[in-house]
């Protein structure tokens, strides 16, 4: 009989949508020795809270998310608030002794992220941050190949993560739909929002980056603020591109923007090694392209690898070879991990002090982006 | 407040997943009137029974789908069993006032699927087959382009099923996992397993089959059946291609087979039209090709069309532009089309009126095949 | 010091300037013991047959391709004409003792096509037909993967040949650019033209095809014709599908039309082997895909091959690796190995006996799609 | 009677043969006022010129450039020599009142180049620089979509060069093939060799270049040199990878390396504008994808445009819809364009001076790699 883990949601958005799709479908798909349980759904306005509780399931409501984190029914917070919010709320989630599941980026800069850091390794409590593309079966395969030895030592890291939905000037900033184009919510543009996601798997399948040198850009300067009702500055960087050196030796391009025609969320990386490259497509994410120079010469060639065999990672739990899940399945496989974690007692990464790492490549970048210098992670 | 529609099920397996996951999930995303409620769940077997309803959340188990047909809490059946039972099980159902969403192909042959179509009519209830596949956003958007006139008078229908896992001549037949191989049990091969799916979108697609001629084989001639332990002739088709003619005057061509190395699930169509071509393939489910001679001459190319955004067909449902659902949600989409055909009093398709045209088609089919002549449907 | 190999050109119209630049371009490319002199053209219009000789360099001129292939300084004779006028062209050629590269398809008929084999035989002189799609490197290498035997044994054929130029019912048929449209030039329409290009590949990689079973249609019944200024009738078929059985035990769907949209030159085939299988596609006709079994479990997937190594079939001759060569270089590769053929006393194929058995095909499926029944070659 | 442009080739390789093939094949499919004539081909080697000339069809050879450069009956000097050359034969040539064809890059460094403009802008002689990859008919097409306004204000320009073919540590440097390793006769690695060619395309694309920051590596630090026989330092950037700035507001990266396993020659580019964005790919060189924002909602995608219409640039001299050309017609088209330029009295670029602005932006990029700061070109 499974044990309950009872979750507190602090928000009710995208991404609390898809964590909650997470925690009530993994049951389903996973024999587990902890099961979710939905115990209360948090936000400000108590008609938001009950409609997203009702929908998903959530058996009470709450309005002020430090009554949440006091409650002695529940075992685990989720953090789904913009980002500003992230470390008031660790840190009380810590101290009354909860597991954190904190959205990414950590925090709004490397500085909170420590403090936070310190205060769950402190309280001794589990955490992990939802960067949850390592959980998509082709990038956790390709962590596999990588692991094995198949690319030898890597040269190249290109990553890009391509969008196109901000390219209107008509488009306001802030509130609760576009608060990621609010620089005093999000921190900043797509650094913390996409590159965060790019630099997380990198470091993930390809180790410890070093230095960088990045250039921002806002293309559109002024945006009318949905709280204050005025055209204000946009402070956050509409895109961004950074050179960057590995541990390892290898180089990297890394690359972000929201001005992208004709992508939606194009998140791509590509990785060379001496005997083997991949590459993988968030637009077609159940595809690894695989190239193997090991191949007999005249039959190499890129292989289209469908990754949906049983014997590919987590695909065994879903349906049968061919059939492809989806981006929301990337949540289902980071609860499955963070429970078994909490089972075993040896965390799911990325922990808190994973993405730390993560936070302090972004401070690199846009202090880079400033100064115009090359600059020590 | 959302009324119930108790549903039981018969049937544990592939797809017995499958549509629970559908009712499980609908209400997550749909906003309907009803909602399915997982009442009884009924297998041969007591712990199979059991332990399927324990992990999808049925509320009570069958060993005897004649008790469940007759139990007064059920509202629905479900026909998730082996296609030989289809149709005494529908028969049953109707006779007890049960809707019925019953597993494809409709029954073993047309004069089944006739005498079941008889039975849910008379009864006068709610009915429809699990042709999936017509709820894949990018085929239900294919339809609302045909339906706009955008192809113009259609000349060509072209569509394959693909897979590779019978290669093998150790693989046995018959038995829990393997029925579709067994004659007995499947009625068919390739021509009622997954060409059924084909001729279902494409009747529903381009309208209907007039006539066809076609050829099958069975690669294999012998296997050991699980049932009996011995060897046995192979009585299913491995193989099947067949010509077509479609009322609208253009011509088609069809095949599936077990036997392509390399292809899992590769159902793919195309349709050629006077003024635009699509196609579609359910490796890369959630993308339409698109081709308008309208185009500017210079610009023309194959749109691939990422089906993703809020206005394609259920996509506002689910997540943001540019992050892909998978082959599951096909299932949740047919739940939420029989629910609101249920509030609305207008049956969703495919009906079993609609599933039989299809089956007098793959009869034909196989009639074509032993006689070698042109076939009327 | 290469000999000369004196060229006669019957023909000057798409295929006159292909083959012309096979002869122009080969010694640029290939080391051979004989090169080609292009010493006449002949058309009936003589501005016409002058324009074009000064256009490739061919050193004089004829009118009347009787004279010909009676001159002394000619050693082979190039039929480039509509279909109708090959047989007779070949006869005289053959009487006069000269070699004979005839263009596709071979005659209007297999009786003719009979005769002419009889006649070149007799002759003792060099033949070849212009099956040049053999020779794309790609295909090429196809056939080596093949014959090694890297497919094991083979389940199934599968061959398009796409067009959408003749859907506009204001495109008339006949004289220099529309003979294709025009039966009695052309003998059929997509069969001849085009399909008669797909079985040619298909024996030459897959064996001997038993017998087939046909539909053909003429979606526009009548057009003006260019000769007579009337609308006519119009006698070719405008699609052609037909099922087949090889002698290997494999199992086939072919299809042409020129009712296409989006298609413009699609010729696509894919064979699937026991272990292997592999496509290839005209439109990227430098890449074959391929896909076998045996790679390790979790990496198999398609391998986009780009055929542009050193060690692919003939692509040392050309630049460096990774860059393409075109449509035209199949004809290059043709004249190399017809030289080298000469050279070396060994014909290369095809010849017109094995464009016989194309013809043999192709009457089958003509007589097939009018009787309805299956048709052995 | 079209007149004779008489040509004095100095070098055999690669390029030699490449430029040789676009001077014969030109008249054949385009009609000019002039037409070439391979009036002399220099090596240093006798046999090699005499073999170079044979294969070719050099009417005469020479051993001395500067001899060649000096015959009354050379018209226009085609320099093929390595790039420590350039300079010297371009300044005798022009001295000289020939007309140059020069392979990319213009020179060592931007010194050089200076001082050939103004060589061949004194003596008023028809220049151009082998940057041929702007006439490939889908980047041309390209420059042709962007001038007609079709994507906007631009806000991204990416564009990579991708090959493997030196990851050997056993590969030596210097001499006849691999001079482009060697430092002192190449100038730099990929950014000369590589990067130039995107550099030209971008800035004819997407205007100059105004400020850059870029790092370079040199993965296997000493090679065996085959002119001293001794392992000596590697002087050349085995990868180089940039971030710059454009004058239309634009950002960029730019990559290139000869360490990415699998790419063989895998040059792309991608341009996003506000309205519209294009891509191509060398690898499939005759595609061009086109995303247009304008298109109807629900239809947008990329567009697969298949460049071989005969209304797309070049193409109409070529076969028909759907035949792909390759590589090598680049370079007749740049022949073609140079031979009506020189007609018309109107010099087709890339012109010196056009060459010499990426020869700055190079070395601005070398500069940057060296100190580590954002450098203006």
């Amino acid at each position: 009989m499974a044990k309950p883990l009872r979750i507190g949601m602090i928000g009710y958005g995208f991404m609390g949508r898809a964590h909650s799709n997470g925690y009530n479908r993994v049951a389903n798909f996973f024999d587990l020795e902890y099961h979710p349980v939905l115990q209360a759904a948090c936000a400000r306005d108590a008609a938001n809270a009950k409609a997203f509780a009702d929908k998903w399931g959530y058996q009470s409501v709450e309005t002020d998310w430090r009554k949440l984190v006091e409650r002695k029914d529940i075992d685990a917070v989720d953090i789904c608030t913009p980002n500003n919010l992230h470390k008031e709320i660790a840190l009380a989630a810590a101290a009354n002794g909860k597991m954190i599941l904190c959205e990414k980026p950590l925090a709004m800069n490397a500085a909170e992220g420590e403090e936070m850091c310190r205060a769950v390794e402190k309280a001794k409590v589990l955490n992990t941050v939802w960067y949850n593309y390592r959980r998509v079966p082709a990038v956790t395969f390709a962590k596999q190949l990588i692991d094995s030895g198949k690319l030898g030592k890597i040269f190249h890291y290109r990553a890009n993560f391509l969008q196109d939905w901000t390219i209107s000037a008509d488009l306001p900033q802030g509130g609760a739909a576009l608060w990621r184009l609010d620089v005093a919510a999000a921190g900043s543009g797509v650094t913390g929002d996409l590159l965060a996601h790019c630099i997380d798997t990198a470091i993930w399948l390809n180790g410890g980056i070093t230095t960088v040198n990045a250039m921002t850009e806002t293309f559109i300067k002024e945006r009318k603020h949905n709280l204050t009702g005025k055209v204000e500055k946009v402070g956050i960087d509409d895109a961004c591109a950074f050179l960057a050196r590995f541990e390892n030796g290898s180089l990297a391009t890394f690359e972000s923007t929201r001005y992208a025609r004709g992508h939606k969320a194009l998140y791509t990386f590509e990785i060379n090694g001496e005997h083997a490259s991949i590459f993988w497509d968030l637009h077609d994410l159940h595809r690894l392209q695989y190239f193997d120079h090991r191949d007999q010469g005249t039959t190499r060639g890129w292989r289209s690898i469908h990754v949906t065999d049983g014997d590919h990672p987590y695909m065994g739990k879903w349906w049968v070879p061919g059939l492809a899940i989806g981006y929301e399945h990337s949540f289902v496989h980071q609860v499955a991990d963070f429970l078994e974690g909490l089972a075993k007692g040896q965390p799911a990464g990325p922990t808190f002090r994973d993405a730390l790492e993560t936070q302090r490549v972004c401070d690199a970048v846009l202090a880079s982006a400033q100064s115009g210098a090359w600059t020590n992670v």
